[in-house]
Order: C-alpha cells, then sequence, then structure tokens
C-alpha cells in the first residue's frame, strides 16, 4: 500500500502542477493516471501542437511544457502509478481515503485532488466478437511498455498518429511487426506515414492496406487473427499481439459514483478553495466546474494551488499558514 | 484623447497578460503606468532575481518573464502610456468611462481593468526644503528616459540597485555624473559596486560617500546643491538635474476614491468574473481582494482570464462568445 499527503488522480498538466504547489507546503504527492505516461491530453493528443496561452510562453509545444512542469516538480518527488484507473474510494478513517485502481494498487492519503481532465481515457475498441476474452492476453489497446513486444510478432491496427508511432517504434524492437488500416490513407503527419512506407518497402515491416481485422482466435491467449480485405477477401495471419489504436474517448468514469456533486459531467466545486461537497477531496481543472468556468491550462493552475493552501490547513487544522515567495524563500527540495 | 476597448491601469505582469486574454477575444488595450517601463516589481524591484511558481517555468528571471510576456502580447499591439499615474475617473457616458492621468493624458473606454498591483509605486522624497519647486524642472525620482541626461551634468542620490545601475548607465550619457551616498557601504550588487568603484577611481565618475544632499538651489531650474560630508561639513555643487533614488512605495493612491469597494487596501471583487462594484470596471491580480485571495502572479493570470471573457460580454451583450483554444485556432494578430 502507497501512503502519501496528497493523492493526485490524473498526471495532466494541472495535476502535475499540484505537486508543486503542494511541494511548497511540504506536502508529498502520489499521482495515479490511466494513461501510461504523465502529461495527460498534452501528451496523449498534441504532444507536437504548440499552445499560445500559457502565460508568459509566447509559444510553447505541449510535449515541451509537460517536460518543464516535470522539471519543475522533480525536486519534490512525487511518485506515479501509471496506466491504471482510480476506481473505488473509501473512508476507512478521520482524514483518511483508500484508493483502489482497477488493477488492485492501493492508496491512502488524507486529501485527494481530481485533476482528472476530461476524465480517464478509454480506449475505443473496435466491434469483434471475443476481444473481451483475450484483453491483457495479447490484446493491447495502449503501449504501456514496449519491451513487453521485444522478439515477438505485433500486429497494429489504425491509421492515425498513435498506430504510425508505434509502428516505427515497435519495427526496432519486436520480431515482427504488421500495420493494418482499413483505409489507404492515413491520418497521421506526413513524415509519419513516409516512414512507415518506407519500412513497408524494405521489408521491415508487413503493410496491410484496405484491410480490418474481423477475428481473434487464440487458447488463453492470442494466436492468429482473422483479417478481411477489401476485394481480396479473408485470411488468417499468426501473431502473438494486437494492438487496436483507434483513439481513446474521455470518461468521467468511476469517479462519476464517488458521491461528489456532478454537473454536466464535471465536479462541482467552490471558487474559495476549489474542494468538493466532500472535505478534504478537491477538483481542479477541466474536470471541475462553477461559475464562470473556462477549461484553460492556466486557471487549472490557479485553482490547484488555492487548492493546496486549503489542504495544508485541512491536514493542519491547528497551524497558521502564511504565503511566502519562491522569490524570497526559493524552492527547499525534499530528501 | 486616446479611445480603446479595455482601459488597463498598471503594466505588470497580470496587466500585460490581460492584453493577451482580450486580444484573443478581438479586445484592442491601452496601458496606463506610473512607473516608465512595462513589468511593474518585476522591473522595477528584482529583474534580476529568479522566480519559481511560474507554471511550466523551473526557473525564470523576473525580467525575462516580462520580455516574455511583451512578446507574447506584441500580435495585440497594445499601446502604453507610461510615466503617469491614473488619477481621475468619469462616466461619461452610457458604457465609457474617461480616466485622466497626473499629467493630463485622457483615456477613454467602455471597460476598465485594474491590475495596479500593490498600488502606484511613488517615490521616498529626501526631506529637502524646497525640493517640490525644483520638481520637473531638474528634479526626477524616476529616469524615464536616459536622453533627457546627454551631454548635462547630474547628481544621483542613494545606496540601492537603482542608484547603482542609474550611475554606471549615465556615466556613458551625461557629461558629468556625481553619485552621493550617505553610507560608506551600497545595499546592491556586489559586481555594480565594484563597477562604480572603478568608475570613480578612473575619473569617470565622482563618488561622494559619507554625503548627503541637504539643500537645492536655483531660480526656476535646479543649478546648484548643498551637500553635508559627516566629517567635512558642508559645500556647493554645480549640477543641471538631482535624481533622488531612495525606493518607491507603493500607495493605491487615486483609485482608493474611485467609489470601488475597498477591503484592507484592495479593491473587492467576485471570483465569477472579478468585476468590482461597479460594472464595466474590473480588478485583476495584487490588488484585489476576495475569499481565499492569493497573491500570487498566476492567481492573476486566471483572473485577467474570466475578467476579460466577461468584458466581452459586457460590451457585446447581443453577441454569444464560444471559448476558442489557441492550439486549435492560433493567435490572430491585430493589424
Amino acid at each position: 500500500m502507497i501512503t502519501t499527503d496528497v493523492l493526485i488522480i490524473g498526471a495532466g498538466p494541472c495535476g502535475l502542477f499540484t505537486v508543486f504547489e503542494a511541494g511548497l507546503l511540504k506536502l508529498r504527492c502520489h499521482l495515479i493516471d490511466a494513461l501510461p505516461q504523465p502529461g495527460g491530453q498534452l501528451t496523449e493528443i498534441y504532444p507536437k501542437k504548440p499552445i499560445y496561452d500559457i502565460p508568459g510562453y509566447p509559444t510553447v509545444l505541449a510535449g515541451d511544457l509537460v517536460r518543464n512542469l516535470m522539471e519543475q516538480i522533480a525536486p519534490f518527488r512525487p511518485t506515479f502509478t501509471l496506466g491504471e484507473r482510480a476506481e473505488r474510494i473509501e473512508e476507512v478513517g478521520p482524514r483518511r481515503f483508500r484508493v483502489t485502481t482497477h488493477r488492485g494498487t492501493v492508496v491512502e492519503a488524507p486529501v485527494i485532488c481530481i485533476a482528472g481532465g476530461l476524465g480517464s481515457f478509454e480506449p475505443r475498441k473496435p466491434a469483434i466478437e471475443g476481444l473481451a476474452q483475450f484483453e491483457e492476453r495479447g490484446i493491447e489497446y495502449m503501449v504501456r511498455n514496449p519491451e513487453q513486444f521485444r522478439d515477438r510478432r505485433v500486429v497494429l491496427a489504425g491509421g492515425g498518429d498513435s498506430a504510425l508511432d508505434w509502428t516505427i517504434y515497435l519495427a526496432d524492437v519486436a520480431a515482427e511487426v504488421t500495420l493494418v488500416h482499413r483505409r489507404r490513407d492515413f491520418r497521421g503527419a506526413p513524415d509519419s506515414v513516409e516512414k512507415v512506407h518506407e519500412l513497408a518497402e524494405t521489408g521491415r515491416i508487413r503493410l496491410l492496406l484496405d484491410t480490418e481485422v474481423v477475428g481473434v482466435q487464440g487458447n488463453g491467449h492470442l494466436r492468429e487473427l482473422t483479417l478481411q480485405h477489401r476485394e481480396h477477401g479473408a485470411f488468417t495471419q499468426a501473431t502473438d499481439y494486437l494492438i487496436p489504436l483507434f483513439g481513446l474517448t474521455p470518461q468521467l468514469g468511476p469517479i462519476g459514483s464517488w458521491g461528489l456533486g456532478i454537473h454536466k459531467n464535471a465536479i462541482e466545486v467552490n471558487t474559495f478553495d476549489y474542494s468538493t461537497n466532500v472535505p478534504g477531496i478537491y477538483a481542479v481543472g477541466d474536470i471541475n466546474t462553477y461559475p464562470g468556468k473556462l477549461k484553460l491550462i492556466l486557471c487549472g493552475f490557479h485553482e490547484a494551488t488555492l487548492a493546496m493552501q486549503s489542504a495544508y490547513q485541512y491536514i493542519h487544522p491547528d497551524k497558521k499558514l502564511s504565503l511566502k515567495y519562491t522569490t524570497v524563500n526559493g524552492i527547499e527540495a525534499f530528501a
């Protein structure tokens, strides 16, 4: 079991900055995120797109902003549970919450800060009969750890950047890589498309266009796929893994049933400290709502700051808190 | 007379970022600041000190943050009235405020956003008889335009960074530079202190330590100072200018009598849109107060953003406003 001062659910930009503001107050943080890496939408959806409305940055790539935030919070040594969705919450004592992920990881903390963005990103699953029986038994909807595929046979399916990027990456890792796409054209970055065609032409990957995965077979573990070409009909291919990459859709998910006030798929908070109706639970960033709410990263930064001031008081009701400026006091790192 | 959409009072970091958020909504801005350059406290008090709590910047020098903000708002072509204090406000029509500075500059706008930080910075004046009669007639409490001193005789007084920095700068501009300081030791950056001593030793400036300005003489314009050395007594020195640099103290000043709700020297706002009790007047950054208020730059950025959304609706009550993301839409510069 992991114990911490503030359990942050969501490792997007607002969740990451929460670590900084908590750290200034000597509160330690653990973060849970359903995605396999920190950064939330910035990393998952638009890492190479510029953002123009982060104050002080005339322009910054989303991926660079995440890297900078990771560097900014490094002195406070946050810990992470990635690739797991926060599932269940219990109050196990006074000022003591216990959160369990869908994989059974348990974290206890006096304060929870939900920085869940649009919710947890759930993969869009293709409509193939019997798919569920091979999930985590050969079918993976995200690449959490590329080493899992070393020297194995892998089929990827999809036509966007994720499918292209992971095909290129895994070409150097897996024993065999096949990319299956139901159209001829890709939606991804032109240089990635070019690179994939080049890998196919030099025989380093197999590229199946106008083709869909229509069946999965195996015995306890995935062993074979049935593929369907638009004109030439069905055929089978042996494989160890299938990675369908058809995008992610955000879902408020299990948090929706935690007893928090919800309005239009967002968690209601007040603007005094961005706390929810449950004392000790805060919500910051795109997942919260209040009169005037704007879903902007810079607003989440403000919300996280006020939330952590309040969290400190909640954890230490007897201590007086005075605001200290980093320009005057600097940053005192955690050991 | 200057007319604009949003008159921003205060060109510190929050005032500057207000230009950006207004610009995204196609609102033009004019800024008034009592200081001779943009940046507020960051430029005036700690330009070379690092700040650690700007989200996404593990560390940034205050001066660099101001430069980045100026670059970020450049596409929206803000205009400035610097070195003047907003003095008087009148409502001259429906959705029409007129603000006049202490030097008589007039600006009209439907919306006012007060981003005045700790207030206007007023110079600490030395207690010398007859000083007032030479103000702007040879006595300047700030260097607004260094060219004013080209080929003239200048006496600076003070022992901090401003006095040191301007002495070094004006050594290359003025005909004669004298620095008068009532102690032997300076409070400024060691390398500036060293540089000043070097200039004195090579005869490029005159350095008078343990000395104070005790009298000012002239006829319509300053002509001569009486100086008093701690041990050697009084003597006179001819000069064209005296620049006393004894620091600045923030004062809420005239804004305090504009009919706005005031609590402990700050302007009361709500957290829905950071508007004051007067429709069309907003207050953002250190100058405002509300339950939970923290005097942090990052909070002012959030406040400015919500204030400008509301300002747009105030100016265009008939138009529907939808939030557009810069990542999707980019920035459309003003012509």
